[in-house]
């Protein structure tokens, strides 16, 4: 099946918004196995809308529409779509409905403009937007199918998810099953990852695929299997996540897809212990991870940012004799930080970092890139010292997640 | 004058990445007066790519192609612009010499499937790439021009920024003048600066436009001119810009298009005075931010990321009393961070912020968005609080904000 996006909006073209419609769109087809061919956005105007849907219909099955749908004179497509598909407009007293419905649940002033949206092409097929006011119109032509929906993200998606995908699977589907298998890996990079995979990416049989995601730190692999004999799908799957687990052994840290600090909250919940962090080079960038997540409070207790070597030492009570012998950027540094941090802040773990974020400070002995990063589980205390690039985000991304993945470690031990 | 986007590579259309290069290179274009008439993304296959490459020539002057001009088997873009332009591949030492010059810089050995990208058409145009290995190579056809450019977003930054861009407008710049005037401003929401400024905008003559760019806190507004006649411009610019100024007063608190933490790391060291942040409800956002700017050691000491009370008291020295009768969400409470987190890490200035970010912990008093901010500057002190929505992430990112406005207007009276 070839899919088609085609989205509309001045917006996007000037660089005021960044469409990230397609990318969400695109995934989700991906994973029902169909293919997106192209992916075009074209401004507010009628011929160019035109042109880009005669386009898509030479190439297509399915052309997804975005964008706008809006009651404002700059939004166009609705009399694109009447001019195109030759239709009339109807007042649809269900539309109305589910307009007045949302206005109610929000508590504001129903205008007549907005209800305006309940004009109708008659020729369209209408699915209810139960997210937003504009209609979602479908057009047949010549077997092939052109959806028109809102451009608002939560209101794409919540008709693609409730409307849109169980139209397509009713009507184009195969009923095949699919397969989605994810490992979050550590101490690989991507390449180095798909060499290590190699013989098994040539072994795999048509109906499966292996994707690399990588983050700093981190290469999310995900196996998809898609197949219509579902028993044979599970059993090839169970034999090839098999191979793959012997193949990374115990860098594969999670099969869970979630993010690193959502895995370590769950793990000292679980545990029922709780986390402060010391951080130098990554300046805070922990905490806030963890603190991104609703209810972290229940584990989270705080952190020292010990930026400056004062800091370090009427805070955390890292020793003078330490800062002066071995540098704030030492394996000793960072093992008092942990003892501190956890010592001040009452907790059972602690994580800890001090490095060169960059671009200026390195030395010969100590370049740009160089970090220690150290994690405490009660007694037990892991250091080890990495070396990054040269660029400041990404070492402070990294160190984060290294310095999260050593608390997994030490915590699933 | 008409440009094309046509970004190349599977990746786009299955979803892994979202396509921010374009909204980028929109945004550029934009501001130099030329139009972007459509962006297209297209897999890594040579049919797809030339078919799209015909049907920009027909539309475009400009054509500005990004992706798949990588070393590995996959990327096509290279063979495809040979095929479709009719080149041949010659061996530039030039080129070879800026791949071992980065290869260098990055202290990596150079493999020799990373040299093959010193091969490029002889009929191509070179534009040397200092932030990668993958040359620009620019073609013509029938007086319109053809670029393509790695799809690595800070390489094709690099590129327009450096070398397309330039290159253009020397070719087909009109030598009108562009004249961008920035404000940010506090305190307003987009909607309710527009209404603000509605009478100036049907004031302003055609060569005259504002741009509302939202982000938590700030509204950055930006008026751009452009016309032939620079010192008509310039007077009508300064006109509108006092007028802007009239409307808003001082509710502008930059008129240099920055980050606030870069506006306060600024101040900060005009003044000779340092940082330190008591973080609650923002969890270290706030030094998160200050930390990301390369420098920024300097004038920043630390942070006290005090998620429980008991951190508040043990390390921010908050006193049980001021707990206990006004809770940690209270004026109260931030005054005694402030007053503790400057005197542990002994800087001039602090900021700090306590509130219930959600979506749990709200209470008919204080509901979730409800935020105590406070920033200090030696002994002037400025606390107030905020509501804010149910959003976690817009809560931390917006109450971050804000404390670093208040601290700015202490520092700038």
């Amino acid at each position: 099946m070839k899919i088609e996006i085609i989205t509309i909006g001045d917006e996007i073209l000037i660089g005021q918004i960044v469409d990230t419609n397609s990318a969400w769109m695109g995934k989700e087809v991906n994973l029902l196995g169909w293919e997106i061919v192209r992916i075009t956005t074209v401004p507010d105007d009628s011929a160019e809308i035109k042109q880009a849907f005669d386009s898509a219909f030479t190439r297509a099955d399915i052309i997804l529409v975005t964008g706008g749908t809006g009651p404002t004179k700059d939004d166009v497509t609705k009399n694109v779509l009447l001019e195109y598909f030759g239709g009339k407009l109807i007042f649809r007293e269900d539309i109305k409905d589910n307009i007045e419905q949302i206005f109610a649940n929000r508590n504001i002033t129903l205008n007549e403009l907005t209800l305006s949206q309940a004009y109708v092409p008659d020729n369209a097929t209408v699915l209810m937007n139960k997210a937003g006011t504009a209609p979602c119109t479908c057009f047949e032509k010549e077997g092939k199918l052109l959806v028109s929906m809102a451009g608002v993200p939560s209101e794409m998606k919540w008709l693609m998810s409730n409307e849109v995908l169980p139209m397509l699977i009713k009507r184009f589907g195969d009923n095949a099953a699919v397969i989605h298998s994810t490992f979050l890996v550590k101490n690989y990079s991507e390449s180095a990852l798909a060499e290590k995979l190699a013989s098994l990416e040539k072994e795999l049989t048509p109906e499966f695929k292996l994707a690399y995601l990588p983050q700093p730190g981190i290469v999310r692999l995900r196996l998809t299997g898609r197949s219509s004999d579902k028993s044979d799908l599970e059993k090839k799957t169970e034999a090839y996540c098999g191979k793959i687990r012997n193949l990374i052994g115990n860098d594969i840290f999670s099969e869970k897809d979630l993010p690193v600090e959502i895995l370590v909250g769950n793990s000292l919940k679980k545990l029922g212990v709780s986390l402060s962090t010391a951080e130098s080079c990554t300046g805070g960038n922990i905490a806030h991870l963890i603190t991104e997540i609703a209810g972290s409070s229940e584990y989270f207790k705080g952190s020292v940012v010990a930026y400056s070597n004062e800091v370090k030492h009427n805070v955390l009570r890292v020793s003078s004799e330490s800062l002066d012998l071995y540098g704030a950027v030492s394996e000793q540094v960072v093992n008092e930080m942990l003892t501190g941090v956890s010592s001040v802040c009452k907790t059972e773990c602690a994580v800890a970092t001090s490095g060169i974020a960059g671009p200026g400070g390195g030395s010969a002995e100590k370049p740009v890139g160089t970090v220690w990063i150290g994690a405490k589980y009660r007694d037990r205390y892991l250091i080890r010292l990495y070396k990054f690039g040269n660029i400041r985000e990404y070492n402070i991304s990294k160190a984060s997640n290294m310095a999260l993945l050593m608390l997994l470690e030490l915590l699933n031990e």
